[in-house]
C-alpha cells in the first residue's frame, strides 16, 4: 500500500488517533497530502495508452473512516496538526450514529476525498448554502467491509445535496475500484439497477440519522434527487478548487489545520522533522468508555 | 446467573462447543435440564403472592444462540450428548445466515425454549404440517445485544408460523423481562405499537433469509399474519407436551440425543460423573475458518 497508518491512544477514547505515513515512512496529512487524483500519467513508470488513461478519469483517492455496519463517528480531524482520524467528541463524550430501525450503523462505508473542502463562506451555486467546512463524503457501496484509515481507489457514481442545518453537505456514492462487480458500475443508474433499495435507504437514512439526538429530519436539495456522476464530478472540481484555495491562503480558513508536507507553494508547509514533532507532541493517555448507542434500535416509523 | 457456560474448541471453528453447567459447576442438558419455566413457586424460598404469581404465568427462560446483528449460525447440537451450543455445519463449511438488504444478520437476539420439541412425526394440528425436529425458536426483540449461551427470562407476546421445506418452524416473538421497556409490551398488539415496522421486517426476512442459497422464499400459515400471546402459549404448551414424550421416551426421537441430569423417571437421566465424563470426551482440534457471507449484502428487491 502507498500510506500507511500509525495508531496513538487507546482505541475507543478521546485520545485515540490515527495518524498517516507515505511509502517511505514519513508522516503526512490524509487531508492535504494525498492526492486527490490517482495518478494517470503513469503508472510504475510507464506510460499509458489513452483507453486506459480515460479510464482513470473516473478514479479517486478516497479515505475510509467508518466501515460499514458500525457506529462511531471516526472522522479526519482538520483542526488538528497532521489531520489525524479520531472519533468525534461533542459536550465532552464520544459520538456515536443511532441505528434507525431497519438499518445498522452506517449503510455504506464512509469517507472523504483528500485534498477537497466545503467552504464555509461560499455559497454553492447549485443549493444556495455555504460549505459544512470539511473535505467531502463519500459513500462507498462495494461489498466489502473496509477498515478506517485505509485509502482505496474509488469509482464516482453520482451525489446527494443534503442540508444539514442549512449548510450544504454533499454526498458522494461511489464504489471501491477492487469490487468484484465495480466494472458493472459506471453511473448513478447502476445502483439503481444493480443494488435496488440502496439509494432509497440511503436517502432515508441521511433523512432520519439525527433524529434520535432530538434534531429535526435532514432536507436535501434537487428535492432529494440524487445527481449523475458527471454533476457529481463537477462538484469534486468546485470543492478541490476551494481546497487549493485554502492551501495556498487565499481565503479564510478559520480553525482549519493546512500543515502539509507535499504541498509545493503552500505557506503550510514544513519538513518531515516538523511533522514528526508535530505528531509525537500529541498526548496519549488512555480513557475508556462504554457506548449504549450502539445496541439501541430507534423505531422511527409512524 | 443460575447457569452458566463452557467453552471448548477453538471459536469460530467446526469443532467449537459451549458447554452448560448449573449454579454447582455441573454439567447439564440446556434443551433437557434447564426448566421452560421459571420458578414461579417461590423465589428465594418465599412463596409469593398471588398478583406476582400470575405474572410469572407469562415467564419462560430462553436460552440465547445468536445475538442481535450477527451472522454465525449458533444452535444448540441437539444430536450430541449433553446439547452444547455449536455452529451449524453443512457440506463440511461453517454456516452464516446472509445478509438481506437492508437488514445486517439475525435482526433480534434469537434463541431458543428448552424443554419444548416440534415433533417431526406429528402434524400439527393448525398447520397441517410436521414439526422441524427442533426446540422451538424465539425471537427476542429487546433493545440489548444478548451473548450466546445466556439463559433469559422472557415475556411471550406472539408467534409466527413459519413454513420451511414443507415443516412447521415456529417462531416466538418474545421480550426480555429485563428489558427497560418490558412493561409496555403485554402481547402482540405491543410490538406493532412501540416497534412500528419490526413485525413486517421479520416476516419479510423469515421469507427471504435462504433465497441467498439457492432456496424458494419460505411460506407462512395464517397468510403470514402474527398469532397473540393466548395463541403462542398453546403452542409452546403442545411442544413441551412433545418434548415430554421424547424424554419419557414415549415416542420415536430418532437421532435426537436425550441424555439429561435432572429430568426424573426419564430412561435417558445419567448421573453427573457420566454427564462430565461425556463431555471430556469431545475433542478440540483448533481449526478456523474466514467467512466471507458476513461481509456481503444481498439486493433482493426488484
Amino acid at each position: 500500500a502507498l500510506y500507511h497508518t500509525e495508531e496513538r491512544g487507546q482505541p475507543c477514547s478521546q485520545n485515540y488517533r490515527l495518524f498517516f505515513k507515505n511509502v517511505t515512512g514519513h508522516y503526512i496529512s490524509p487531508f492535504h497530502d494525498i492526492p486527490l487524483k490517482v495518478n494517470s500519467k503513469e503508472e510504475n513508470g510507464i506510460p499509458m495508452k489513452k483507453a486506459r488513461n480515460d479510464e482513470y478519469e473516473n478514479l479517486f483517492n478516497m479515505i475510509v473512516e467508518i466501515p460499514r455496519w458500525t457506529n462511531a463517528k471516526m472522522e479526519i480531524a482538520t483542526k488538528e496538526p497532521m489531520n489525524p482520524i479520531k472519533q468525534y467528541v461533542k459536550d465532552g463524550k464520544l459520538r456515536y450514529v443511532a441505528n434507525i430501525f431497519p438499518y445498522k450503523g452506517y449503510i455504506w462505508n464512509y469517507g472523504t476525498l483528500p485534498q477537497t473542502w466545503e467552504d464555509p463562506h461560499e455559497k454553492d451555486k447549485s443549493t444556495n448554502c455555504f460549505g459544512d467546512n470539511d473535505p467531502i463524503d463519500v459513500c462507498e457501496i462495494g461489498s466489502k467491509i473496509l477498515s478506517c484509515g485505509e485509502v482505496i481507489h474509488v469509482k464516482i457514481l453520482g451525489i446527494l445535496a443534503l442540508i444539514d442545518e442549512g449548510e450544504t453537505d454533499w454526498k458522494l456514492i461511489a464504489i471501491n475500484a477492487n469490487d468484484p462487480e465495480a466494472s458493472k458500475f459506471h453511473d448513478i443508474d447502476d445502483v439503481k439497477k444493480f443494488k435496488p433499495g440502496y439509494l432509497e435507504a440511503t436517502l432515508n437514512w441521511f433523512r432520519l440519522y439525527k433524529v434520535p439526538d432530538g434534531k429535526p429530519e435532514n432536507q436535501f436539495a434537487f428535492n432529494g434527487e440524487f445527481k449523475n456522476k458527471a454533476f457529481a464530478l463537477e462538484v469534486i472540481k468546485s470543492t478541490h478548487q476551494c481546497w487549493k484555495a485554502l492551501l495556498m491562503k487565499k481565503c479564510n480558513g478559520g480553525a482549519i489545520n493546512c500543515t502539509n508536507v507535499q504541498i509545493s507553494d503552500s505557506p503550510f508547509r514544513c519538513t518531515q522533522e516538523e511533522a514528526r514533532s508535530l505528531v509525537e507532541s500529541v498526548s496519549s493517555s488512555p480513557n475508556k468508555e462504554s457506548n449504549e448507542e450502539e445496541q439501541v434500535w430507534h423505531f422511527l416509523g409512524k
